[in-house]
């Protein structure tokens, strides 16, 4: 049976969850693929840091070349994070002719254009579905089984961290600060949340979901912005008296040739398929020409379904891509 | 510009609603691809019957060999429906080296062990995504993004006249038989409603979605199914003073190594999210060790919802099979 062998870069919540999943469900990989996959080499910058997970102190090494430069890998997993070195590790591996799979949204919104060109010049697969909405398999979903639409519109719930905010609030009346240091207690919140509270991490999603749904890349810093760290219980309580809930959307609509896009606090009635996503469940709803509207619902965060992501891309480029 | 041959089998929705998808989106199809996909050949038994697209009569035909045995033809797309002759075509269309995609969930159901078979001592691909759940792409999530996972539950929702009569007569009080005569008018149930309405339909959905999650075929006769048409107004009301909902749920279960399957009315918590999938949309529920709980909902039905996971699954096949 061939050996699919893979690097991966980083060993924190996403790598630990990567090397989970292909250590506890090989059997029913090899099943299904034909094909062994082995994690062969990791890059652990902090050899001290405290393992989730029980490997070998021979597999890992602080020096990425080990792995960028390794003539035998075949797949190298980002699971750094972070825009840089992150970016400059994928474009390595690319030009050394290793496929890239990667769950870092902040490096693929950042530097979209350039690493697709460098992936399709060095003849080498390129898969991010971890990077927007964890487990949910919407990047995919929309790049092949429906592939046959024009997208009229791209909605998303894509941060948990805000929606488990704004649910809170909802829910039991709480105020912002309140809840926030509750999550933040509860290990569902950063120390510092700028990112997610100011919708910084959504604006990257949006990039990303935009760049594949209408094949136009727009910088996440060229979308209009606005988080949820003002909305206050009066927002709440008139969203209430409206039938509404108020929800963080990334959106972008393509009408008349024009496509329009944000990220912001918005009124949804309680009927809309997005307002019952609630705590921090991540759901994106698409809207093709042919398909009518389509809602995909899940767990967007956390090791075990951003780990699930990037081994379905695993298995995907294993399955086509490794003779 | 490479162009990719099908041959279709059948004009009715399914048919007619692959051609419009494949005429109106073929720019954007193209230029994703880099490939063209061009309808070479149509059968259409009845040459009298109106047609929903518009076609030169040179394309038809109302022999199946001038598409079976046609060494031109790369894909072959079944959209007649029934277990025969849609079965003997398209293992016909396989041992002559042919490409196969269908909507067809009675046939695969029925015929899933001989039609993966003769597939594979053929080299070729079958696809059936739009088999269960029209657009929604569940199947190619649980075989492609999702298959890192060991999948734990499956449930679904997966008929769309049983959602709808189920949706009315919950939310509007109505009788069954009241409903279902509405359903009629509206051309939203059938004449003879017994395969949807007894779970027959339900059965050979939950057969393949088995197949695909538990790698394991049990013939839908197999499956114990109970449908809707005892249902009454006293059973509508007995689950909403439990604050439930009854909906026709196809669930399979693996728990201790046992496989457990059954299609019938169930009572759902309304804070479930199978629970807010109402008239006549579908959704699939799967639960896999590593992504955790996610749900697809979507169109189930119609010409274009249909058409859109066949054309998602011709455009598969002709970016990775057809040279």
């Amino acid at each position: 049976m061939k050996t699919v062998k893979v690097g991966l870069l980083g060993l924190g919540n996403v790598g630990s969850g990567t090397y989970k999943i292909l250590d506890e469900n090989r059997a029913i990989i090899e099943k299904r693929i034909g094909k062994n996959i082995e994690v062969v080499k990791i890059l652990q910058r902090n050899p001290n840091k405290k393992r989730l997970v029980n490997i070998n102190d021979y597999m890992t090494t602080q020096n990425p070349d080990d792995i960028l430069l390794d003539s035998e890998i075949d797949i190298v997993v980002e699971a750094i994070g972070g825009i840089e070195p992150a970016t400059t590790f994928m474009l390595t591996a690319m030009k050394n002719g290793k496929h890239v799979v990667t769950a870092n949204k902040a490096a693929v919104a950042a530097n979209y254009p350039k690493l697709v060109k460098t992936a399709q010049e060095n003849h080498v697969a390129f898969r991010f579905e971890a990077s927007v909405g964890g487990a949910i398999p919407a990047l995919t979903a929309i790049t092949e089984a429906l592939a046959g639409n024009k997208f009229t519109e791209v909605m998303g719930i894509v941060n948990g961290t805000t929606n488990y905010i704004l649910t809170k609030m909802t829910d039991l009346g709480l105020d912002y600060d309140d809840v926030l240091k509750d999550a933040q207690a509860k290990g569902f919140a950063e120390a510092d949340p700028t990112a997610d509270v100011e919708g910084i991490d959504v604006a990257n999603k949006l990039s990303i979901l935009m760049a594949l749904a209408f094949d136009k890349y727009v910088a996440p810093k060229d979308i209009p912005t606005e988080g949820i760290s003002k909305i206050t219980m009066k927002d709440i309580e008139d969203a209430k008296s409206k039938e509404c809930k108020i929800k963080l959307i990334a959106e972008a609509k393509f009408e008349d040739g024009n496509l329009s896009y944000s990220v912001k606090p918005t009124l949804l009635p309680v009927t809309h398929p997005l307002s019952s996503v609630s705590n921090e469940f991540n759901a994106v709803y698409i809207t093709g020409n042919a398909s009518g509207e389509l809602m995909f619902y899940g767990k967007g965060a956390g090791p075990l379904p951003t780990g699930s992501a990037v081994v379905g891309d695993i298995i995907s480029i294993a399955k086509l891509e490794v003779k």
